[in-house]
């Protein structure tokens, strides 16, 4: 499946060094501005291409769209013409934006199709149906094990054969740029006599990656692992933000709750799995050998560079973790096919998540949980600053990137700045 | 605010003894049949009152209503109007139906308002955003905390702080008469040495009451204690499916997953919060005493009579549990309260379920799981047969109803039968 590989492209495009929108990602995304109502495009350098004005001025017309179907604030009613439709879509805007293609090229429309970004606000990209949240790197579970429960058997028994998952809120994930107010809860941190009530003294990111899924299922159907991918669309950077005080007093015995759900923050563009086909790798050996419904074939782990930077007020962004998602020990396929093995179904436009992405090494853990063990050994930032946990102000920026023989594709990043919590 | 004494009000509608569907219910649904497209009807006695009707014949002409708004396929919308104006509607409606008032008793479109029940399909009251289902009654979890962990000790430390809840799937949850295919998954049970997959081995339902949401918040904001029933349209009957071999292996450490989003079941008919007024009554002395923001003035808990039969294939329905949603340790407001308290953000037509009713006899239990004590007491049922769990070609029925001086306001059912996996 791994490309040895990629074919050379060029667009007539200017397409800044190191741009995460390369010819070759043309992720889709939700964006208005001051004169456009919402609506999808494509991005490209630093510039968004409005699919709807493509639409309008007939470069679409050999594929016999439904009306309007660009000029949507989501792209569910997109996403759900099917894949075969979308990769078309996709290709057809790389093949316009080729050096050779004089299309779009010369084309009086031009200026009005290509939007510049830096005046577009982007939106919510998807009007999420369920969400939910995986907890797949063996690495992360490990190290929450040894701080809270037992160290010398910190993963849990069924850890190694199921991808052990949960449900979240969808109410609250929000877009990248939006703020989060710190969340007030009830903890009881082991020397207290009581809970006490007050805002989260231990609030935490954790670095994910999202998968959007592109294809409904029936209740009581379940999707095989060999045709898991045929129901993803699509992938987005996820900060799963965390009261790590209000989550260890709450969560047992149901999960995770009001520790997670006052917010959760993605990346506008959607990279889809075709971009991303190029940069794919085998996954780790998982032992002991898993049950026949999880046994994929091919490669489904991508190569992907994550990096977390958290920027003070007034100060200057520090990277505090450099994480890969090939670091998962469960794959996407693998997480849909046990998503569904039990009958439940899938609509399009669902989330799920991989759970926080830590690697082996200290720097790559994805959560100040880890980074700081516990809040016992503070993160060094510049200007002399460090963090236990993120403090009311700081702006927490995700990014992540695959790149392979020069070529590159990203997701830009997911930032948001956390406010103090409302009285 | 408990009403000492209910104003008598009698109807021109023929209303069959015992019918939860009197003058003072009125609850809300959406059904269709062969002739009449989804649409919003109020149910009384035997019959279904048209709300799209009533509007178009101008009933409704001083509220000014948005055009079309019970001509929908959920209700989200039409409670998206505000409680002051579904009052308003539920008020009018109420009015037209008494014996004294001609406008409709004597209107040539009579006819054509009053729908058949039997003759209409009813459709999922609303399109669920998020659903959350809670943990509220002691005696579940402590029966469940005897059965899994501590005899000794089997409430957690946090279980009378806060009311423990969880999020649970949308998607999955069908409106009652819809067939739930028994699931499959991994368990393992304690003489295993490894997990195996298959059909469930240990079906179960959970006896619940469920309100919908009717008045959104922003992200940030919380709902006071003593402002959660504005945001409170009604409620409906729901079994929270769930497959305990699958749930026991998996629920650690995140929680209830595969094991129950298979499929939830709910009633058709919302009964308003109105209707349920006269049956409120104090709930139990919360010891120790909780956090001020879950302090709850005023009678919050309700008298509902609840049961659960079940009705194996060709064979008579039994009664297995006579339980009541006065039973409840923490109450919707307090419920409501603390899911927002974080700034966690609510929608028009969100789901929260109360957790499964047990009340403190044998009999009262609302899971099989409790009462056949694990599937070591057998439960009897007509006809000889007995049952440990659910199994293929079970109805499993649960009514519920309150009744306060001859007056009578039920839920009608949820009713669903089990199918065999799917191969």
């Amino acid at each position: 499946m791994v490309d040895s590989s990629i074919p050379t492209l060029n667009t007539w495009v200017e397409v800044p060094k190191n741009s995460d929108f390369t010819i070759y990602n043309l992720p889709f995304g939700v964006f208005k501005n001051k004169k456009l109502s919402p609506r999808i495009g494509i991005a490209i350098g630093d510039k968004i291409v409005d699919l709807s004005i493509l639409d309008q001025e007939g470069f679409f017309s050999s594929f016999f769209l439904p009306e309007g179907v660009f000029l949507k604030d989501s792209l569910n009613d997109f996403i759900a013409l099917g894949k075969p439709q979308t990769r078309k879509i996709r290709e057809r805007v790389q093949q316009l934006l080729l050096e050779d293609n004089e299309e779009l090229k010369n084309h009086s429309a031009r200026g009005k199709v290509m939007v510049n970004r830096k005046e577009a606000e982007m939106l919510l990209p998807v009007k999420i149906g369920d969400y939910t949240d995986f907890y797949s790197s063996i690495e992360h579970a490990t190290n929450v094990g040894k701080m809270f429960r037992d160290p010398e058997n910190a993963l849990l028994p069924n850890w190694r054969h199921l991808p052990v998952g949960y449900h979240g809120r969808a109410s609250s994930i929000v877009v990248s740029g939006t703020s989060i107010f710190r969340p007030k809860g009830q903890f009881k941190d082991p020397d207290m006599e009581k809970p006490a009530f007050g805002p989260s003294r231990r609030l935490d990111f954790e670095l994910e990656l999202a998968f959007i899924t592109g294809k409904p299922t029936k209740l009581g159907d379940s999707v095989d692992v060999n045709e898991a991918e045929d129901h993803i669309f699509g992938f987005v950077l996820f900060n799963d933000w965390s009261a790590r005080d209000i989550q260890a007093w709450e969560y047992v015995p149901l999960g995770p709750f009001l520790g997670k759900n006052f917010g959760s923050s993605i990346s506008p563009w959607v990279v889809t799995l075709e971009a991303l086909d190029p940069f794919r790798v085998s996954g780790p050996v998982q032992e002991p050998e898993v049950l026949d419904y999880l046994k994929s074939k091919g490669d489904h782990s991508f190569d992907i560079n994550l990096e977390v930077y958290i920027q003070p007020d007034g100060s200057k962004a520090s990277k505090v973790c450099t994480s890969n998602f090939k670091n998962m020990y469960w794959n996407v396929a693998q997480q849909l096919a046990h998503h569904t093995v039990n009958g439940c179904n899938i609509n399009v436009g669902d989330m799920m998540a991989s759970g926080t992405i830590s690697g082996p090494t200290e720097d790559s853990f994805g959560s100040m949980l880890e980074l700081s063990w516990k809040g016992t050994k503070p993160v060094k930032l510049e200007d002399g600053l460090e963090r236990r946990f993120i403090e009311d102000g700081d702006t927490v920026i995700m990014k992540g990137f695959a790149e392979k023989d020069g070529i590159r594709v990203g997701f830009g990043e997911v930032s948001s700045q956390i406010l103090p919590a409302k009285s």
